[in-house]
């Protein structure tokens, strides 16, 4: 693999390479001594143009552990603020010799365009509406986690799909891995046509929250945008949206008794998902998170170039 | 020791040993190779939700001298812009495996907040008006340096003490080592019932600097905010706040000969603290901001489950 | 060498010493695993109170494959907002004893000024309209490996003259280096006395772009700032500075059939240069980025008192 760029042009195959090299790394971070020498004397770096501490601490960390040297560049204090281009950017940092560029952008596609003009390798760390592939595989993972496996599972993803790379992305992995996919959302979240984005998976589309849930394995609640929660968007407030589409216990009790809630973070409490199921027994929200790292590792490990006896 | 949350409920047994523990940790950044292996794998995450370039370049390096990996976390772009709670992003920290969690924030009690809710070792760098716990101990062992001791010294701690948790922390350390320690404030910068705040140590309260100078061994000059000087506070303005409580060379003339002046930074030159002074023989500020890095690593020692031969 | 203050004191020996240094480090950054230990256990603060992702992030990756510990401090989180002074800014980075303290400043002299307070290595990343010696040493670097020497050529340096610390250093190194170099700039933008600047060396200067071309074996084209195209400067709009100091590829025909092109980068497209100018055959400067990384390594390593073998 040279780059990860998105999971739409994943195999089958892939994914699960990817997913079981994630499990051997999950171990590395709950040893006392957190770190292989794997990407010594690799260089990653983080260029965030946009603010996301949660996934770019997250890249961070799984750098480090693997012993490379990151740097961290962002958007705001980056030349694009002095007018230069996304390509002339990349072009620069290429000439300083990276092994990795971790891009998080706002528009769909930077990471595509950039990693065909530079040889390091190029992962994507989420880009505009299009993919957040780091993300699908932390969360593949920890279904794997609690349920084994995925294929045969039914996966409610719930919220704002529209603007969401994490559904984008979570579609093309679990349809790949044999899942059945129930989308939910209000209409106006919902691109037409989405079911038949995905090539021989299974896919339901539901305007309503409930029947997406009702006798799921698995429910990812999306996190929800304030700008679409302002009277200007399609609801008039929280309490509205929080009312139809969020998961309180109520609505979490259609889903199988054994059913796991993930969420992407961070969460919106009271918004799209209710405290008291984000924190409940079958929350697996900070398993997310410790796979994440993992995740990380995992793909940072194969594009990086790294060798275990390094 | 688990946590560092505050000085209030540690023993002065426990004090000496992290202050005797600095003192070895000092030689450590005059070596030519200044690193030691100590924390080797291990991850520390400086959370700060208030800038401060100081105290977090004095963990950072303090963590790096350690050979741990640091992860800067600023609270300007983390996910509480996004509404997310300190809970939520504490927790999902933790779900990150790092060993200890640096952090600096605006409400009193954070620290101790979290610190319920992680397994990760919680450092506090300064909570709201409440403590600032390296800050003391940096400034004990600045003191033992000079003074041989700190048990019988007359300590003086003077300006805006009501809102300083550098003077909490200081007054709780200062006489729980057996100082006098004298607070000298205006009166709205002035607590009352202070001088209970503490069991069994001796602390005088005076509304006017001259008095809580005379003859002491010691004297702190506490940092005034700008925005108490700006005739909406206490004061009208800089000069009559420097007129009264600062500390130029004439009122430094009533502490003993060999008294030693110090300041926790940055200086406010000419409000609080005439240049002559700060910049004078008797100053031992740069030396604070030594051990600041010496008792960091001692106490990121302690907590962080390091071995010398890891 | 104590530190890298400017050009302007460095004999040609000093600066043929550090570019021969330079050539042996870029290789280091070809290796798959781009590490050295020389510089282990050394602490090096990259403080920059102004922007400048692309030197920041140069010297950082530099520290980092010397193996040195890295800090960076921007100066907009910096206690230079709380009102402190840039002595007492370096007087308490000295304290936490850093092996070398790497400044941008935007007031001209500000390195000069830290170094004669501090006794660790400063290097000048920039001040003011002063001097930005490591960017005219990898200019250098550049072009002996392009063209084999520096002395005997042709060297034009076109734009905003009078502004560029760019312009000021590579005068410096060029002329000392024995090449004949040319000014061109409009009148507004070139200080009045400039040729005499330098001693013994040779420098013509012009007020229009195609003369200082003719048969140059080099072309430099400085960033133009925006704020001096918008009519309040000496330009109606940044077509009127294109059309008249811009290099297209009509101007740099009058250049040597094998003459370079180079930018310090961010370039503004169309406006100081042509896009089919800045991407064609006759660029180098993506190599100006990467010797940049390499001439950083070899500054590093000369100021902070690293050893081959430690």
């Amino acid at each position: 693999m040279k780059h990860l760029l998105g999971i739409e042009t994943l195999t089958a195959a892939q994914l699960t390479e990817l997913l079981d090299l994630a499990d051997t790394f999950v171990e590395i971070s709950e040893r006392p001594i957190k770190k292989v020498p794997t990407l010594r004397g690799k260089t990653v770096i983080n260029l965030f143009h946009e603010a996301s501490t949660r996934t770019r601490t997250s890249f961070e960390i799984a750098a480090k552990r693997l012993s490379a040297d990151a740097v961290n560049i962002s958007g705001s204090t980056s030349s694009t603020t002095k007018g230069e281009t996304l390509l002339d950017t990349a072009r620069n940092l290429e000439a300083m010799k990276p092994d990795v560029i971790v891009l998080r952008h706002s528009a769909s596609g930077a990471p595509h365009f950039i990693a065909k003009h530079v040889s390091a390798a190029v992962v994507n760390a989420g880009d505009g509406t299009h993919e957040h592939p780091t993300q699908a595989l932390l969360d593949c993972a920890t279904i794997r986690k609690h349920k084994g496996r995925i294929h045969g599972l039914t996966v409610s993803i719930c919220g704002d799909i529209a603007h969401s790379r994490v559904a984008r992305s979570n579609l093309y992995a679990l349809t790949r891995l044999g899942a059945k996919v129930r989308l939910a959302a209000p209409r106006t979240m919902l691109p037409v046509g989405i079911e038949q984005m995905v090539e021989g998976g299974t896919v339901e589309v539901h305007d309503r929250l409930e029947p997406a849930l009702e006798g799921a394995d698995v429910v990812m609640m999306l996190r929800i945008q304030n700008e679409r929660l302002d009277g200007a968007g399609p609801f008039p407030n929280t309490r509205e949206y929080s009312r139809t589409f969020g998961l309180g216990l109520g609505a979490a009790s259609r889903l199988k008794p054994d059913a796991i809630v993930m969420h992407p973070g961070p969460i919106n409490r009271g918004v799209e998902l209710a405290p008291e199921v984000a924190d409940g027994p079958r929350s697996v929200i900070l398993d997310q998170v410790t796979y994440g790292v993992a995740v990380r590792m995992a793909v940072l490990y194969l594009v990086g170039g790294g060798t275990p006896d390094a």
